[in-house]
């Protein structure tokens, strides 16, 4: 019988969106084969909205990184996924995810990583059912990759996916198709929201993805989905991560559903599953060496209000109120962690409840 | 012997800075008699900054709205504290503070109000030793007027102060004096630091407050002073809120500080001391109907982290930094108590520890 | 035969959005009689936006100061109307609108005012053509009341228009009738749509006013219409301004229309059929005494580009597009004029060609 | 004798600042030798503060670029200077100098191009007159290699100069010496003012630069200056501007100096100058054809006045006070030359007067 896989992940800080040289460190250091890398999750500092270019330009250095370190094929195979954004007390960092050999199954169940693709879409398909299914299917083949059989050991699934630029738009019109909308930034929100209900299909989360659900009908949606949209792809890209036997090492991942952007309980309830225990609130020193990340969708709700009282994000028109929701979230998380290099991303459409979003854990396991 | 007073506190929100309708609903329904408020404190939707138009329009409306319900000499004994900026999730409210009469003192002990006055500042002495021992004298007052000796029973100071205007030091210089700084902003901060240096005096916080110390030894700080400056005043302002067994009433005051702005733990034990129970870090709906207030003031950490970590406060030249920092600790109070009408409120120059602060939790006790 | 009329506009700064002292001072010195003045105009300070609420706070303070001078019921009759937004170096004014008894009437033509009114409209009607109906028979009445006769004498036409609340689209469902928009925000550009294209059909700009273009078809649109949406009233208020022999004074309005945001040239054409010479561009000190007021309409081109070349105003996330097309504009008639009290305006639906806006002008004949 | 040399200029758009397709494109088409670029100037649409990303974002984009091109060694010697900020309607381009063997002197004279070094500056230097005087010497090195000999013909002078960094600030303090403040960011504003200084120094414009008039004496500055800091290098690094009879080419070089933000007539001396006409303010199309290149600065004057009229920059809390500068001295230049891709930067200090900025026109000159 084959090796068993261990996962990794490494949170290093990043002191500009330019800035690799932690995840360098790891490497001269010996803790990280750069070959191993499978993925890299960013926070950057920009304004996490249109005009973000710290996006792009931690892409392209860590590109340039990678192809110095790995080669320019290796290092095309590397999913790279930036959020902008780090309002409040947010701290810039990186999120290494690597796949190595590992020694022995864990019996107690081990964080796992699959990868799955799925074509290029049609412009006409994108924000629509197809490209929900489509995502489905992809989820399945990561599941299957990563060796995860029952949906309920999957915590969490990074979609990347297209948006409609002005001219794959123009390109479907002159075939007289027609497309989900003709507002470039709203596609991005129909994009994120079609990959989530395809997570949700794939885990039985939603029986179905009706065309008018999309972008309307916030009753269904994932509990583990995080999409974000980039304009240089034409396919979707999917990271599943969630706990397999089949699997080495002491990291496990656990999630839980924010019901809204002050949704403390379900932080300690994804704590816990992690096995972090809190004392008044708050991990412990002792037990958050044991921490490795935090991710969670923030979104402000569509109705104006937390719990009854008004909330004014939508009506701020110096900042973007997704800018507000990070900040808030990132609050409400950093309470309960005691740190502050969350990974914290907005556009949560079909991503959790309306105003709520997914909240997920990886934390290495308590020592026997 | 004379019958007891009774403090009361009303929460309410405002649908924008002109919205005096709710407090007005509580003289309809006979809840509050507005002859016995003593004070209002604002939370308002602007940006808390140099421009910040909504809380001189709050004003402009509470007083308004005072005359025609009191007259106007009655009117001008209210203190009228508005601070700026609802970021994050923080939603726009008032706090009205009333002095009515009670039947009997409670032995337990009940929130107790008094305030106090400075004389008029020379610009000279704004921003130094003389505004914080001035200060202490009113505060000392303040405490006298509540019934408070012990200083341990005081758990907020809220102080309103002068700043330094154009006129103000030309004025002095006119006269050959020179003032703390010549920047119109800076005497901002010194005026609260110098102010909450007082209340730190009062209480027995600091032993002195030495002129080179304001502005610059963070170590020197109150743990319950909460100072705001506004041009409108040329003295300071004093409202002390505390537990005394002279008055009558259900509600109690407690306090503790964060060292941080994520300090969770601070804000659970000023919950605990208030009698206002947590589960899974959040205080659960069938309590949290007893809260009645939190106060806390956010600021950013002037070496740029948090717990070793980098924010981006400070950098951020499109969103100031005061800004992040209230969303951020509204965030981290509002997971603590599953509520957003808190009053989070900037500019916390020697109140509480660099890139900490100090949190007030008024709540009423539980029956029984 | 009775006396003319002579109006009168009175330009003064204010120091911040509550602060009428220069209009107060107006009245001490002798220079305006308080019961004359038919509308205030005001450039405040805020953001322009949804949350500016320097609008409503300088609308609380100017009716006050009125109520104590002319008293409620002449103080109601005074048209408010304040446009927020002062970027880049535009400054703080208050444009003072006053009907005088004159002598004789000015056989060259002076300065002509008339006001209108349309009913309350249903909820329904807003952004729709019985809207646009309305206010051109509103502009027709104030030309009558104005004395003009020629749509060629009108140069400038303030619309203050409704909007759709919650409330009001509430109310129009319960009646079983649908609203032009589910979105508030929206309501508000097409309410100033719809009033700018009544106005162009007063005038004959435009020989209808069809559905389907309003908010959308931006070849029809009037040449001096200014509208601005304001959630207190549910008619239209118009002012009209042109030029009349019929009237008193040496004041004269002249109007251009701004192709693009950068159309100089047009700038240039309305100062001098106004009267006012340039030299190096600028109108020269000498001259620029007789320059009363500038009115202007500014708006980002729709397509992203300012004659071929792109502009970010759209994909700026930090900065709202209206606030970087005032400045912008602000800046291009500034050069102009060399100062900066200039009532830009934002929100040009309708009001000039896509990209572009009116500007008007008015002057001080130059003697002899 | 040899052949003289001939100044190129290239104006080009860019997409978004990692968009260098516009600069290749000009090698495609056999317009440009890339080993003849000298420098690069980009105007990039980041906030222009201090966590503006677009600009390193270009900076590593187009060193890629120029790698690939023409190697890592001739890639290393091009400037690159990018100024972040494209407000109001400024439109994101590149500039791209070259120099290239020419035909024949132009005996009206021509572009010509000169660049200078410092040496690398200890920390304690910098903002101070060693800074100035070297800098001084650097421009009249880089006159001398551009073979300009009157300082009446140099008419723009960039200056890239470093800035002191919490590290550098620590290493002079180490040895016992003081730098010029403990503030970064003050650094930067005192170095590009020493630099800008020592462009005055070189030229005349000033007789000596005491150490006490750096960042506070404004009435001395020069009008051909414009700097940048940046943390990359430690050196000054000088691009000198001018006309000479020894090189060939049509492009000519003027300037001018505005005397504040809305000095339009300014802009039309440059204009002038450089032999471009005006009709109704704006350069009219037939002649703008000939326009190559417009560079300013633009900075806020510290008195908060215009003409008299109170400007908002420096209160604005959302927006900082040079996005308001650039957006309006943007609009200022767009009027008169009728385009928006301008370079206008911000941080003026001493590099024309308080609330000014120098103005230089490059234009083709008209034929015959």
């Amino acid at each position: 019988m084959s090796k068993p896989r261990r996962a990794a992940l490494h949170r290093v800080p990043m002191r500009h969106p330019g800035d690799t040289a932690a995840i360098e460190a790891l490497f001269e250091s010996g803790a990280l084969n750069p070959a191993a890398i499978v993925a890299i999750l960013g926070k950057t500092e920009g304004n996490g909205c249109v005009n973000d270019f710290t996006r792009a330009y931690a892409v392209q250095s860590l590109s340039l990184m990678l192809v110095r370190r790995i080669g320019a094929a290796a290092a095309e195979r590397v999913a790279l996924v930036m959020s902008g954004g780090t309002e409040g007390g947010l701290s810039p960092h990186f999120l290494v995810l690597a796949v190595e050999p590992g020694e022995a199954p864990n019996p107690a169940g081990a964080l796992a990583i699959g990868t799955g693709f799925t074509r290029d879409f049609a412009p006409e398909e994108i924000g629509r059912p197809p490209q929900a299914e489509a995502v489905a299917e992809a989820v399945r083949a990561a599941m299957a990759e990563a060796g995860i059989a029952d949906p309920a050991q999957v915590h969490y699934v990074q979609v990347k996916c297209p948006l409609l630029t002005t001219e794959r738009m123009a390109a479907a019109q002159a075939r007289g198709a027609t497309v989900a909308t003709e507002d470039t930034y709203a596609s991005m929100g129909l994009s994120r929201g079609a990959s989530a209900l395809g997570v949700a299909l794939a885990l039985g989360e939603v029986a179905a993805v009706p065309a008018a659900a999309i972008g309307r009908d916030w009753s269904l949606h994932s509990g583990v989905a995080s999409a974000s949209a980039g304009v240089e792809l034409e396919r979707c890209e999917v990271i599943v991560l969630g706990n397999s036997t089949d699997w080495d090492g002491d990291l496990a991942i656990a999630h839980d559903v924010m019901g809204d952007t002050i949704d403390l309980p379900a932080v300690h309830r994804a704590l816990r599953a992690a096995g972090l225990p809190t004392e008044d609130g708050q991990v412990p020193e002792a037990s958050a060496v044991r921490l490795v990340a935090v991710l969670a969708k923030a979104e402000p709700s569509s109705f104006g209000q937390i719990r009854g009282q008004r909330h004014i994000m939508w009506d701020d028109s110096d900042i973007n109120a997704t800018r507000h929701a990070r900040a808030l979230v990132g609050g409400v998380i950093a309470g309960a962690v005691g740190r502050t290099d969350i990974f914290v991303s907005g556009g949560a459409e079909h991503q959790g409840p309306d105003g709520g979003g997914p909240v997920a854990v990886i934390a290495r396991r308590a020592p026997g």
